[in-house]
């Protein structure tokens, strides 16, 4: 089956480019990706398989092939969501939608993924197990999709799920990996300091919330200098201190805003558990009273060693002229929802290098003049095409 | 002369009063008095002195007085301006002016003082020396008048300066003072805080301003706290703190507003020269730049102590049946801008109580219900004129 | 009696002298002061009056004076300790104890007074009222003796207490004067800051107390700084960090020590309600856990304004050679433990100048060169003995 | 050449274990290794080589052994110096030293490495380059030998240098590896802060170095919180506050003992940077001298990632029944000086497993009980050789 698999790839590399081009000139906000996802649906349409749409908090699909043979189930998952970035790149499909683009590549990962559904479903006689194909909404915006598709009901038996992201940190050809936790957890917080206000020549009459507050961010820097391994990684940016008001009067309240970062859960805890202290010891020390929301959005992503070297052991293997280099990438600043799978499953997530051919440096995701090598998509879909193989030891 | 002027005065009663109600219907903000200013004027016209009007940055007069015999120079001060608030007394000669009130007490400063003008004016020949009448315009608001009318060239022959104040701090014959240092001087400071912007999960590829601010506003404290003499007032309040931002990026830049009160001029500039300090300390310390506006304003109000004893002696001697108690009162909290007289003339400015008759807690200057007892219109002028004979050992 | 007091004073000028020399040339600490004590008995012995010795918790003596007629009771207060100073001062009757002298000049208030005390005895039939001589040990060192000896019933029936200290704040002659808060009060603190060792490469593993008491140190300045009114006088000095360890240990505990100061009732309840406040707060910012020793000693002394004016008028109105001038005093920032009978009863502690003749910048107490005018014992003598009588309206 | 050396070293087992006996009975401390120096040279007496003795600032020792043919000249170096540690492993070739103790395995170090060296003297023949024995002394303790060896002049040629630690992180049999930075840097500081002293109620005389010292390590925080890549590894550890004094003295002055840690040359740059910034900006802001020792000693230990890829690969090709696993290890938090070597000479220093047999939960290196399983010397042998003859490429 697998080099039927590969084969099939190979033969269809355009229509994975032209989905992409498709999508890329259609991008739609995180949940409001309403064509994308009929798109996405329709594609589907008179395949001998299972297909849920409105999954979860938005419009997430998931599609169930039935292999012929019983065996474990996997997922494979793509998001397709775009960004309120007003394309800058010089390519004859840009986007239409004016102040939306695909800068993501969630439009090639949904591309490559319709084509390698497509042949797994005409393969699935010979799938020994359960394949769904995760086409998931709103991986921007927290709370993202991912986290209400899992909770849908629709995936608790899977056995391994897998996904891939493209990114600018190689040729086409170059496929990364990293085992453990890879992309950092995320928490928001905001923070009402309530003093009492007063004019400015009396500060015995009032509660100076300011001076309060300017404590809270000094202290909070000890989180991070003194509460955390210094092999682990973790962030609090208070970007936020709203306190303006008039010179000469004592400021009643004001109200902070953070962003925190971390790697693993435990980081995740310790931060947590060590703003909480700190808010808690504000309001002892200078009588203010505080109210915190401390929302974590995204967690860590975890990906499981023991999958992620197998995933790693098989890429190497594969022989593929395609697939030109495998190596270590390393753990990743930003956060992907992806990671609520990877929380209740074991996972790996990889990473597809697209570097334009003659770049040398690329434009990152996110950024206006994003651009991306087409070449990497058959490679992603040839890379995950293995792992399935690999997962389910077909030759 | 002396119980001419008196008996002069307590014949006016009634006039003084009068020409307070109208001041007080007819209320004008600081700089925009031209009709008080005119009101003012028209009454000098045809008497005997010479008068100057627009003095200095405002609407200002000052009305010389040319004594009989040659001798010292004496200025009179009294402000006319009024304040931007809507009157809730419930008088009978409320203010017409809408939002506007004279609700601290410059409306019966400066009817007593155009009587008590106009009584000198009538004994003139008596007087060995010169008297300078200062209507002055604009206390309320800095710059206000007073620097103006120093630095107008009019006044500098002055051998000694006076003037009242009316507080609802005791019945209407209670005279008070305080040698020394007897109001607060004022500053005003402005800073910048530049950092350099950038992600939150990012924080050594930017500055953080909200950090490197806050640092400022915990070690500012340590002015108060450890650099002046625990026997000198002092207060630095940081009223704003506008340091508005996203959550999740490194803020830029913060905008610091603050309110700074000192009791001497050594304090002053004390808390002048530390600012600063700790300003280059935290520009050193986190590599920001700041921009720092500190803008002295009203200096503290110096009360010569030998002409506040002879002021408080002559008071005390003076036994009048309406003058009833001569006492110390303490050093006061706001600030005033006769200090500017203060600053280059011996001067003793000094306070008549206005408690309104039966009133316990009366309400305070600035505030829309503040009234006074009328009573204390003649005891400010009669007090003012003993202080004057007494000052040219005119019996 | 008045003026037959007064020159019996007179006459005794030499023999207060040679008392007070006699005392200086034989210091004793205090709460060791046992020949004084014996020396002050013996004074007494053969007199009709009754005299308590031990009285306290220590050499205390009170000796009473019963008046010929009945009325109020006043007591008179002088202290009688030493210090742990070597004499530098050149004087022909130096102290014969090394490392101990009398330069805080007690010993010429104890001179004075019991000079002043065997007047009062020959006179005590003219007297309408009961005497309480009180000679008090151990002034210099907490917790004092004054306030054993309040505690120890025999003054309970006091209606008022008088007492004066020799300052070099003027020539003899001068006598000083300050209704209301007068003498700072004072506290003592000792804080332990626990937190847990580690080695310096793991902060995550330990609880770093230096990072938690530096925090503690940089909190505690806003007590002065932002809850006391800027004409409140309070200062906290930690005059001590004990965290010496071992640079590359995170270090277990430190203990900081401090001393507070304060003018008023109102401002010793904040300043130490706001210490614990903070320390609070840093148990819970920081997961420390501290041990507070917060130990007030003398308290402010609060002389009684209507009793201080009553005193100052007197004085003013003593038409005596010897008093050539009566002024007010500033506040003071030493503390003084008269501050306990203060509390009680209706007291005034007043002010004899002592700068010894021809010199501009005197020594000044508690220096190893503090010398004192002796004329300015008699000052004491008379200003006292016309403050009695004026007490009792004796003319 | 390859087999021949594996089983010369296989025949030799015993040999390399009882060297290891006879250096662990006979510890001697940093600098001090007299005896163990001269057994080493001992040991090489008669040998075809060009020995070094006393090289460096110590016993270091440099042996040359010419290989048969022109090449590449690389280095293989071993420490064995021991630690000031009683030694309570109950083994029957105990420390017969008092109070030293071979805890951190050199002896193992030294042991596997004087018989790979003579193997390596008698095959010379057989290899293409020169290698340099270099047997270190003083690595425990900063500035180390290795830094002198280095500047010593006798291994200025070398191509690649390689070394290995024993470390209980798995049975003998695994190899470990770690590409890039492996091992902290560290720095020592050393933080005079000059104040002025004064009495506790003045803090306005003096300028308290206990405050400026305090606001010193919060700001230090911000070091590692916000100048730090959140991927960078760093630690400053202030472990000496000493500030001790008395109650109500105002400090002088307080002396600040610290300990830095680092992953990297770029975050040993930004943290040096940023603490001597903060240490002008304390001086600026509180007006106080500051003077600052900062001492960089042992450099980050970087591999070279190419020679470490090239040593992974040919240990995991061994196909030797001893060398059971070669896997990545992390990163390690303790400093090694090692490093001097691999910032002047591409470096790989990997790390040979030796938790003895059915021990689940080792005494780490430098606890009293230490010890290693025996085999794993053999593996250190072989595994060195196996380098070095890959390295040649000599079969």
């Amino acid at each position: 089956m697998k080099s039927k698999l590969i084969s099939m790839l190979e033969s269809r590399k355009e229509e994975i480019i032209s989905i992409r081009r498709h999508l890329h000139q259609n991008p739609e906000l995180s949940f409001k990706e309403e064509k994308t996802a009929k798109y996405i649906a329709d594609f589907y349409k008179g395949k001998d398989v299972d297909i849920q749409t409105n999954v979860g908090n938005g419009y997430g699909i998931v599609v169930t092939i039935q292999g012929g043979k019983p065996g474990k189930t996997i997922g494979l998952r793509a998001d397709f969501d775009a960004l309120p970035i007003e394309e800058e790149a010089d390519v004859p499909f840009k986007s239409k939608n004016p102040g939306l683009m695909h800068a993501c590549g969630h439009d090639g990962h949904t591309a490559y993924l319709l084509v390698l559904a497509d042949c797994l479903i005409q393969l699935k006689d010979s799938i020994p197990g359960t394949i769904k194909i995760i086409h998931q909404h709103a991986e921007e915006v927290p709370p993202g999709g991912a986290k209400s598709i899992v909770e849908s009901g629709l995936i608790d038996d899977l056995d391994a799920v897998f996904g891939i992201h493209l990114l600018p940190m190689g040729p086409a050809g170059t496929v990364g990996y990293h085992a453990g936790y890879s992309f950092n957890g995320r928490a928001y917080m905001k923070l009402k300091v309530q003093g009492r206000g007063g004019h400015g020549s009396s500060p015995h009459l009032a509660n100076d919330a300011i001076v309060a507050a300017a404590h809270f961010v000094t202290a909070a820097q000890t989180i991070v200098s003194r509460r955390l391994s210094p092999f682990d990684i973790g962030v609090i940016t208070i970007g936020s201190f709203d306190g303006k008001g008039t010179f000469n009067v004592i400021k009643d309240s004001v109200e902070l805003e953070g962003d925190i970062r971390y790697m693993t859960v435990e980081t995740k805890e310790t931060i947590e558990r060590e703003v909480k202290r700190i808010v808690r010891g504000i309001e002892e020390q200078f009588g203010v009273t505080c109210e915190l929301t401390y929302t974590p959005d995204y967690p860590p992503l975890y990906n499981d060693p023991e999958l992620t070297a197998k995933v790693a052991e098989t890429l190497r293997n594969m022989n593929d002229q395609d697939i030109k280099e495998v190596k270590e990438f390393p753990a990743m600043s930003p956060s992907e929802d992806f990671a609520y799978y990877a929380e209740k499953f074991p996972a790996c997530f990889f990473y597809i290098a697209c570097t334009p051919k003659g770049v040398e440096n690329p434009y990152f995701n996110h950024h206006p003049k994003f651009e991306i090598d087409e070449d990497a998509l058959l490679v992603a879909a040839k890379a995950v095409g293995q792992v399935v193989c690999s997962y389910y030891e077909c030759d």
